[in-house]
């Protein structure tokens, strides 16, 4: 190894990365500072990824889950000649640049995942290697394997402390994801201190016990002993593996190095010059030695080069499989297919919660390879299993159910790097109400416009007997703040048809869909060409004289509730509109004209049914609108025992109405 | 050990755990049946708890993790003669019943928390335990121990899956909790099967690894060894100890034992009548064998005696020590005191953050040994650091600072624990965008009634570079929706004081109390004996003239926003009243007089202006007013460029409010 070009490089990575900081006056120096040797190790001499065409799908993935180090991969980016100039790197953390503080899927050609809230990244890197041998189980042949990368991570102490991480390393481990490598840039260093403040456990033994190999790097800026390393990791494919690199956080800054000063702060004048000094570089900011650059040029001709010998691989591939390998391209490059004709059809007035409504619709996509996913131990709770699809697991890598045990955050950190890997439409369910324990990754979702679909059954307090632990009230218009994520919430087993239609037809946004435990009649008709729930929401029931005395807008379970609220008042003569609202973000995306054909703007009598916090309707509700929900927690108890007390029984309701209709008109002729 | 009787009562807990399962047609049999044996042998055997004195300081603590279980403790509490009848568990699962379908803290006299979301109860038992250390490091003299009691918890696979739960281990491990004791009730079986489906680590060994000491029990039913190992688990004092007990999930129940078909499921009939046959029990359903009632009347008995003696100890502890004697019995009885001479004042017109004003008070309050807490390892940008007041750590148990690693979640269930432990005043804090890592938590506050106190910094976009991943958007609306949790956000230094005045004046629910990054400037009078903020809103500045144009409705940073957009708005004629609203909760609970007073019914011209996703105004916005927030992701950039990207600047606020108030009144004279 030369080690002298390799230095030089690792030097030049180092500044290009203070540098920035320094120049954005903000930002984390210390984790490149410490972490370049294995950064700079992975990329030139062990990974295989061709920075000339970074979408080969057989790449190596490589997630940097301690993002809070952006400049070091920035460098990496640049220096490896991909879309990012110097100019790029002088606007790091500016407005709308290439060169965001965390580093943002989407924002940068080169980034693989948006990582920064820790412990997320090396999760969704253990979904990228799930979904790296889900492919190569579907598409492999026995002498001709098209899909054999490696998916690498570094991480630090703070991602390895957060929860999510310890939940997704576990099922990594049990699920022998043998290509899955992670490096702990290991610094003993976090933003309060010290590790030994709070982080005192044998982390070797921990990964060992979860069935990982381990290595260790005593000396971060070894570079022989990290290639080493790696080069055993690649060779164990029946554990993945955790390299312990241990590093100085902030290496070469004599005041500052080892601290939890060089952190999260820009090392400052004086000390950058000390910096500069040990490191004896007499430049610039921002500069790059011209052996550096030559150093990644033969990189990048060596990377070119494993990618061309891949290429031949797939022209052979293509001969051989043409079928297989159309099904690759597709998949790559199209939507989900959605066929009417393979699509359940529920029979008015039969009755099916709209959670097994779900299981049949699931169940009729499920001949489409794309669609893998599974439940946090709860699908036979969820109804989420795909039947005939096979479980993924280390015996059999091409099922499409993934068992993720009680593990609801890593499951939608693992969606994220299955929806970011390419080519899939992954899912995962648990209980609405324990949405909130993956609520950070739905955000992420979101954030980096990733069709991931959520599916989140027992709705409401119809819940019952598992009491208010378990009955979701503030989930659904708390996940409608979400920006980003569309909220859908199907009346019935038909219309949740309609909903998967539209969830699926998304390509870059994830869906939450939101399902009922108890039985629901079913009260609209077939599915058909005209999908109405991907309006948003529409006229489930016209009012029955030409004048409408109030709109009745409902979701899910209500709007059945409102319809036969509908006809109390009816018998009482007031021309009700029923507008079913399936999803909410949906609607408000339509064009003026639409909306106020579904609620007519001259009508002021606007009652919100959905039981639920009542919040988050101020677009739909117009000036004297009500909301009807549930705005405190419940109770243990049958659910029909419940919906009586919290009064969203048909009686109660309408009585309910009557009195808000009495009450507006008494105001409206003041 | 008379095993007949122990087997016995053990048979007679385990029956009537099913018998009210069955006769409530919903509940989880199996788990009862598997670790009736182990909480038997804990309860009558080990633990020290006097049924006849359930609040009883130095009583061990016991929490039910796995409180779908909940019939297993309904049963022991039952026969241990508390305040819970046969009838009672025939409400099993019934509205408003002591009996909820999980243990519910504060409906059941002796639940010590509220379990079902899976990975919190064991959590929380970390809290009990870490409360423990520090009232004995904080009591206990050398020669006169008060407190030095356990902390048990059963918890099964679910829990131990949960990251939260591998948190809170972790950080017990390093805290060297020898007092906690935790019973792994492992069945391999959970909702959707054996646990070979997602869950093959080696608890053992990752236990070890992570400072505890593991014991096996080969046999649950071997009820000899389990209080061998409680025996050797309590001699272990410098580490938290982890006893494997293997069981068979429905024990006893012939086609459903060992299957998950006990999990979640009343048996039937039919099965009922197997198992009735298979312990030999020929009685009617909810029999209590005299036999059985005699037992735990002698262990009840003895309990009483441990107390008795403890009460010996505490009475020479009055003599000898009657200041600190009559600090516990004050931090046991009393709220926290509120005392404003000693609480910093800060001069209007100087500039600082809320968060380093929070700093001030916290450190103002500290002399206080009720408040304890930390930051999940952002106490040098969250500015908790209560100086002088000592690390909470193995070598200091009596430190009020706690270090709780990035480790959110688990701090959410570390605070639970320690409010429910009592005396205390826990907090603790993150960034506002990290709330949703620890959301599940904040609502176990809330269900729970524990006046916790979270506090959240770096509160809006002003945050600046780290970009959307670290900035909050929907976070404040979000927390806003949670039943039962006061939201803070204060306007400046000042009102910071007011606010955790407020905040530390709650004694049944928590607080979250929202801060700012940047520096605000003063603009509230010193706090004085009038705190406005426990009213929620009051008016900031009245308007210039009798009539009002305009209500301006702010919250935090943006009173000051609102502030200096009343100037434009004036200098054009505009009469503004710009009303700070610290907390929409306590103002909406204020009667009507009161909000009339402040936001004057005739005026519909009304402004919120929050830079936050504009939900949840509904109470105030009344029928005519607007929210100005911001409702979608933000960028990476320094945070007075984000600001005038996202228009929050003077001018392009008063603008938007001009152009409303030309809309609402051309709207209006139609």
């Amino acid at each position: 190894m030369n080690c002298s070009i390799d230095d030089l490089s690792i030097t030049n990575i180092r500044l290009l990365a203070i540098d920035a900081v320094e120049n954005a006056n903000s930002g984390h120096p210390g984790m490149p500072m410490g972490a370049a040797p294995m950064a700079y190790v992975l990329w030139t001499k062990v990974m295989n990824y061709n920075p000339k065409h970074p979408n080969w799908i057989n790449r190596d993935r490589f997630v940097l889950s301690a993002g809070h180090g952006s400049m070091l991969l920035y460098s990496l980016l640049h220096l490896s000649k991909m879309d990012l100039s110097i100019e790029d790197l002088k606007k790091f953390r500016r407005l709308y640049s290439k060169t965001p503080g965390h580093p943002e899927y989407g924002h940068t050609t080169g980034v693989e995942a948006t990582t920064g809230p820790l412990g997320q990244g090396l999760s969704m890197a253990v979904g990228m290697a799930m979904g790296e041998r889900y492919m190569a189980a579907k598409f492999n042949k026995e002498e001709l394997e098209l899909i054999n990368h490696y998916t690498y991570a570094i991480c630090g102490d703070g991602d390895l402390m957060e929860g999510v991480a310890q939940e997704a390393s576990s099922l990594a481990g049990h699920l022998k994801l043998g290509k899955l490598i992670v490096l702990y840039d290991s610094n003993n260093i976090s933003l309060d201190g010290g590790t030994e403040l709070s982080y005192t456990e044998n982390v070797e033994k921990k990964y060992e016990a979860m069935g990982w190999e381990v290595f260790t790097v005593e000396d971060g800026n070894n570079l022989d002993a990290i290639e080493q390393k790696l080069k055993e990791a690649k060779k164990n494919e029946s554990k993945p593996s955790l390299i312990i690199v241990k590093t100085t956080i902030g290496y070469g800054s004599p005041n500052k190095g080892g601290k939890s000063a060089s952190h999260g702060s820009p090392l400052g004048k004086a000390e950058m010059e000390l910096v500069k000094k040990n490191y004896n570089w007499n430049h610039e900011p921002f500069f790059v030695d011209s052996r550096v650059e030559k150093n990644f040029e033969d990189y990048i001709a060596l990377n070119e080069q494993k990618e061309q010998k891949w290429q031949e691989v797939l022209k052979e591939y293509q001969v051989r499989y043409p079928n297989e390998s159309r099904l690759l391209e597709k998949i790559h490059t199209q939507p989900i297919d959605i066929d009417n004709s393979i699509l359940p059809i529920f029979e008015e007035n039969t009755y099916t919660s709209t959670r097994e409504a779900s299981e049949k619709i699931l169940n009729a996509f499920a001949s489409n390879m794309s669609l893998i996913g599974g439940s946090a131990d709860l699908s036979s709770s969820n109804r989420t299993y795909l039947a005939n699809k096979g479980d993924f697991h280390p015996n059999n890598y091409s099922g499409q159910n993934i068992h993720f045990g009680v593990r609801e955050f890593s499951m939608g950190s693992i969606l994220n790097g299955l929806a970011l890997y390419g080519g899939l439409r992954p899912y995962g369910a648990t209980f609405l109400v324990f949405s909130d324990y993956m609520r950070p990754a739905i955000r992420l979702s979101a954030l980096m416009n990733q069709p991931v679909t959520y599916i989140f059954t027992h709705d409401s307090i119809h819940y019952g007997e598992d009491g208010p632990t378990h009955q979701p009230i503030e989930h659904i218009p708390s996940l409608r703040l979400i920006p980003n994520l569309l909220v859908f919430r199907p009346a019935d087993a038909n219309e949740s048809v309609e909903v998967y239609k539209s969830a699926f037809s998304q390509t870059n946004r994830p869906s939450a869909i939101i399902l009922s435990r108890q039985d629901l009649p079913v009260i609209t008709p077939p599915p058909g060409l005209d999908n109405k729930v991907k309006k948003g929401g529409y006229v489930f029931q016209p009012e029955s004289r030409e004048e409408i005395d109030v709109v009745l807008i409902a979701t899910g379970s209500e709007v059945t509730l409102a319809d036969n609220v509908r006809h109390r008042l009816e018998a009482d003569g007031v021309s009700v509109r029923i507008v079913s609202m399936p999803c909410l973000e949906l609607f408000n995306e339509q064009d003026q004209a639409y909306k106020d054909q579904i609620i007519p703007p001259a009508v002021h009598n606007r009652v919100i049914l959905e039981l639920a916090a009542p919040y988050g309707w101020d677009s739909v509700k117009g000036e004297r609108g009500i909301n009807i929900g549930i705005d405190s927690f419940a109770a243990s108890a049958p659910g029909n025992d419940l919906v009586k007390e919290f009064g969203f029984t048909e009686e109660a309701i309408s009585n309910k109405i009557q009195e808000y209709l009495k009450r507006n008109l008494k105001e409206l002729s003041i």
